[in-house]
């Protein structure tokens, strides 16, 4: 009898041990976001997406009003040393002046075809917007969107030596996925071009064309030679997506109030406060650059070194702070950066 | 035996009328569009329908790229004796006059006040657009959305005495939850305004705002005196979706061509050439007012009487023959036109 009892206290050891290693396993396969970190960052997703989506809380939101919008550069992906579409757009001087010689010896296009990095890494924002125009307009559509796919096929980052469609933050395809698991619909709100990121969207994030709001150029509608409808790309601005711009364009291309914004800078802070600004549950979130090693390091926020590109400045610390908008540190909120990482399960389906 | 053989028979007899019986109601249940009578029309839709969402024939079209879009004044709803919207702006000039009384004695807004009903219907495109922006702009969007929601709620259209909501045609209603049960996503695409659309676009069409293209005006986010974030309606235009703005604005907002669309007058050609254009299976109608009992009678195409509001000229109708665009005899191809009406079965889930 002892010994029986021995081994159906034994056996019952065994079950629970199995029962552990199950639980293990099944809490190991249902955490929607592996390359987070435990902490407040992950709970505070945990717990939007818990109360937002139960029928018998008080702070459910309908299906068709879950609207998630997210920053591109330096929110999905990596945005220094340059922004890409920026990169795009140097690599695609050559090919414009080959079209228009008369530009050759014009700035800024005579300085970026010198090849100098340090004279190009000080070019003015109005030197860029030329550049920015002159390779992203006066082309068809069709054009357009060939000549950036075939460059996104070739052109490689200069840290990683990979395309810079590679350079995606796995966390945030995570939290994508995972809202969208849970009825949101996610959007792109970016300052980089409409047309541009549509191109690659719905691969690299797995959002399509029509939930991609970004600056918006004009286009005109006409005819080729044969008769054909073709739809040209207008050098014409309609709405720059940056700063107010962001829920102006969320406005214009969706008509309704996000209930989840995440951005990265300066740029992002008017479409949290708008987000915010709706009330009930609203998860307000902005990434923080604080990992050189992994990524990068800049601010100046947290004493970070400052930064054209994608500034978190103090100001807009202190404002997060007062607001209760949520900082993810990528030092310690994300125990993997990258998909192409080791760290990394590959699991998203995008 | 012969009484049991006859018996048999005559079971047999029961079973195949029953059967007959079962198929009747079975194939008058699955009718998507029993307000469409049988036709070359109807058939059209379901042909289109049968072959892009059939993974084995040659013109499957993925689900993400099934995208159709609709016109609405003369479309989907009744655009005469004059537009729905322009409707709303004359009644709104004596509210905009008391916050402004310097456009008292100031034309257009001088004979929209007289009353004179044979002045007002002589007014020009300027004279419109000039009371369209005193009334659709300047104020939050909040404020806007109330306001257009009460006059909604109130407002009668002239010869129905109804709601202008209730003048939706019950076949296109059919039309657009029969396109979106395979698969597509319905837009609105109208050269009226895409803030107001918006309003009831849910409610009455079952469309979403964020599948609402129309003629866009700018907004500008500021705070209000407690820093409450604000969007305004500028007076500045965006795109005036009509003509070539229609497939300018579809791409703006979709990026993605459609494989069907349907309008009823000049303003719609672009957005069907556009469409046609795409190759492969695609779906072009337009609707011909043919029906002064039970609608409006207008063209001049068909040698209906003119009209500027909604005009099917004869060269569109030479078009639609050339190019194989489907002609929708309102008089011929529904047997229904109203929801209303007691033919109507209020069948269609919005």
């Amino acid at each position: 009898m002892r010994h029986a009892a021995a081994l159906l206290r034994l056996r019952g050891l065994a079950v629970f041990a199995g029962l552990v290693s199950l639980c293990v396993v099944a809490f190991a396969q249902t955490d929607p976001l592996p390359s987070w970190n435990d902490g407040p960052t992950k709970m505070a997703i945990l717990e939007f997406v818990r109360v937002t989506t139960d029928t018998a809380n008080s702070k459910f939101v309908p299906p068709e009003e879950r609207i998630a919008t997210f920053d591109q550069d330096g929110t999905l992906w990596v945005e220094h040393p340059m922004y890409t579409q920026v990169m795009y757009s140097l690599d695609g001087v050559p090919a414009v002046v080959t079209q228009k010689p008369e530009l050759k010896n014009m700035e800024p296009f005579k300085t970026v075809l010198s090849g100098n990095k340090a004279a190009i890494s000080k070019l003015t924002m109005p030197d860029l917007e030329k550049i920015l125009a002159a390779t992203l307009t006066g082309m068809t559509m069709d054009q357009f969107n060939a000549e950036v796919q075939k460059w996104l096929a070739t052109a490689k980052d200069p840290r990683w030596n990979r395309p810079y469609t590679d350079l995606v933050y796995q966390p945030m395809l995570e939290l994508m996925q995972y809202l969208r698991d849970n009825g949101y619909k996610t959007y792109i709100a970016t300052g980089g071009g409409q047309d541009f990121v549509r191109v690659y969207a719905s691969r690299v994030y797995g959002i399509p064309p029509e939930q991609v709001v970004g600056t918006m150029g004009g286009t005109t509608y006409s005819y080729d030679s044969s008769g054909k409808p073709i739809l040209t790309k207008d050098p014409k601005l309609l709405l720059n997506d940056d700063k107010a711009g962001k829920p102006e364009g969320i406005h214009l291309m969706i008509g309704r109030r996000p209930y989840a914004a995440f951005g990265n800078s300066t740029g992002d802070k008017q479409m949290l406060e708008y987000t915010q600004a709706g009330g009930g549950a609203r998860l307000m979130m902005l990434v923080h650059h604080d990992d050189a090693k992994r990524e990068y390091a800049y601010g100046p926020a947290g004493g970070l070194p400052p930064t054209k590109v994608g500034t978190f400045s103090d100001a807009l610390m202190s404002e997060a702070m007062k607001r209760g908008w949520h900082v993810i540190s990528i030092k310690d909120d994300w125990n993997c950066v990258f998909p192409w990482e080791s760290c990394a399960p590959a699991r998203v389906s995008r």
